[in-house]
């Protein structure tokens, strides 16, 4: 198996990214390579200071790009204006069979357009969706988390059934629950969109509809597969996020604040770090790109070393587990089912 | 003055909710009038057993209602099955003038409802929002939070206004700071109507726009009043106390994992406390329902009668401090502004 990380995007890029990689190299199975795309003397002076060098040429291969996307680009700059970023390039790779997976940690609006222009999604998907691992006490994937600002009911539909495939595949969930998140439990909630939603989901018989979920709810383990619009998606992320700095910055001012709370602090030394790494999610890797025909990985724009190791590892998984070949023949079966009644509800079997 | 409070509506109603106006009748001035709309019978035992019998006849008036609306009835029964509720005993009591402020805490739909029909919004002021007040560093007002579903962006151009004359007007903030919770800060971020809003609220001249606000920003005191959506902002609202719930409850349970841990939990006892205080939002009393003709606040449905308490303090300062007068004055430019340019944009001035 190959692996392409564009070895030049991200916060800590190029340093932290080829870091990442060269551990992947060194601690994961054998028979998985790298190709790292980027500007081909930086990338390898970054693995001489990895002490990967040995790894160049067995296990580690550069692929050169002139350019680097950054955030304050465009989104369709990748197809556009930097047609030879590492991200278009190993986009590229991807979609020409050069590797399995990709992981970057780059500007996440670029990569999708990317993903879905040069890589293409499944047949069938209307549109991929961002999906995010939230970090509670069970593993929640959020999705959409950011892509789809105007969705439809049908969308919507797919995200959940692409949603429980990838639970079910990387989570060994036998049967993962859906929830819509929503304004409150009644089915007649929300805009006219998500009470189109609703009643689909209820609809279809090949996921576990648990019903809508409230804001309040999403910590508590209702379901394993959160689905949202990608305007609602990206807030609840990104509040989630905030929040958990918040009542950080909060409990550290309170620890802090005199002596016998300064002792406390040393007493929690410990659980206060496990506190703090049970709240990462860059535990679970990154963010997949779901309905997209090859498995991309977005990795959280501040990736250290640990979280590209983690992707990796996510990556590996995503392609081993035949993720993508059951979202095809739902969307496959889908089609034909759109076809055949001339509706768009969703087909009664779908591959096991 | 003359507080209108429901005494039978809530989750710790009547006993609570009346302890609350008996403290209130006994701490804050003497010029405030208390009319508790219940049973007759059962508000009288228990304004006795909250030692508060004196006051009946001089700063307390009961005033019967038959029934209680309940959170399982439908808010429109506030006006169809259960007029005789004391929600809307309340609500008409209000409206007559019989009394200046209602409190209530409630069914929120029911009481928006009402509020809406009985008491009326403000002339020219399209639909009434639910503020929020949340607990961070800084107090911010999340408007709507769970009234309007589907909006217009002249709602939430007036819903920005409306916030920051409470805002200005009861936490004497000069010049509030309105933020759009958005899923990115350029201004073409969102669904149409965020972009229109953004549009909008660029425009107007008589608030102060911060811009678009991420769910990341949202409790780092960004800005003074958050415009959202009633979809969004609920979700907003109730993931933030969600969040709380289970940051608090992962702190816990770091707390008492070791005995070391649990002197730690010793020394912290009176921090906890305080963490746990500074982040209850009912310390600021209740929800304001922004627009309606009158001061009407939801207290939370958990109201104790310490929510109850500040819950009348906050209706005192909503009704002396001209928060409607300046909110009606708003409303009456912005009708002559559309009607004299036949659009519907803010008026360039406004009262002080």
């Amino acid at each position: 198996m190959k692996l392409i990380i564009d070895a030049m995007s991200g916060d800590n890029a190029p340093a932290e990214i080829v870091r990442g990689a060269v551990s992947a190299a060194r601690t994961l199975d054998s028979h998985i390579e790298y190709i790292l795309v980027g500007d081909e003397d930086t990338v390898k002076k970054e693995i001489a200071s990895a002490n990967g060098s040995d790894f160049i040429g067995s296990r580690i291969r550069i692929v050169h790009a002139d350019e680097v996307l950054t955030m304050e680009d465009d989104p369709t700059d990748v197809v556009k204006k930097k047609k030879k970023s590492s991200m278009t390039v190993a986009l590229h790779l991807l979609a020409d069979g050069e590797g399995d997976a990709l992981i970057c940690a780059g500007n996440t609006g670029a990569l999708y357009t990317g993903a879905s222009l040069i890589v293409r999604t499944v047949k069938g998907i209307r549109r991929a969706a961002i999906g995010t691992l939230l970090p509670f006490d069970r593993p929640l994937l959020l999705l959409d988390s950011g892509a789809n600002i105007n969705v439809t009911s049908e969308y919507m539909e797919q995200f959940a059934f692409m949603g429980t495939v990838y639970m079910k595949k990387l989570y060994q969930i036998e049967m993962p629950r859906v929830g819509l998140v929503n304004n409150g439990a009644e089915a007649h909630k929300g805009t006219p969109v998500y009470v189109e939603t609703h009643e689909r989901l209820k609809m279809t018989e090949d996921i576990c509809f648990v019903g809508n979920v409230e804001g309040k709810e999403i910590p508590f383990g209702k379901c394993d597969v959160l689905v949202a619009d990608g305007f609602t998606g990206n807030i609840i992320l990104k509040l989630i996020e905030g929040m958990g700095s918040f009542l950080m910055k909060r409990m550290k001012k309170m620890l802090f604040s005199s002596l016998a709370t300064k002792l406390s602090a040393v007493l929690l030394k410990k659980q206060l770090k496990q506190f703090k790494q049970d709240f990462d999610a860059s535990e679970h890797g990154g963010s997949p790109f779901l309905g997209i025909s090859k498995p991309v990985i977005k990795a959280h724009g501040s990736s250290d070393a640990r979280a590209i190791l983690n992707a990796c590892k996510q990556a590996v998984r995503f392609t081993e587990n035949g993720v993508i070949g059951e979202i095809a023949q739902f969307a496959a079966a889908y089609q034909r089912n759109v076809k055949s009644t001339g509706t768009e509800s969703t087909p009664s079997v779908v591959s096991e």
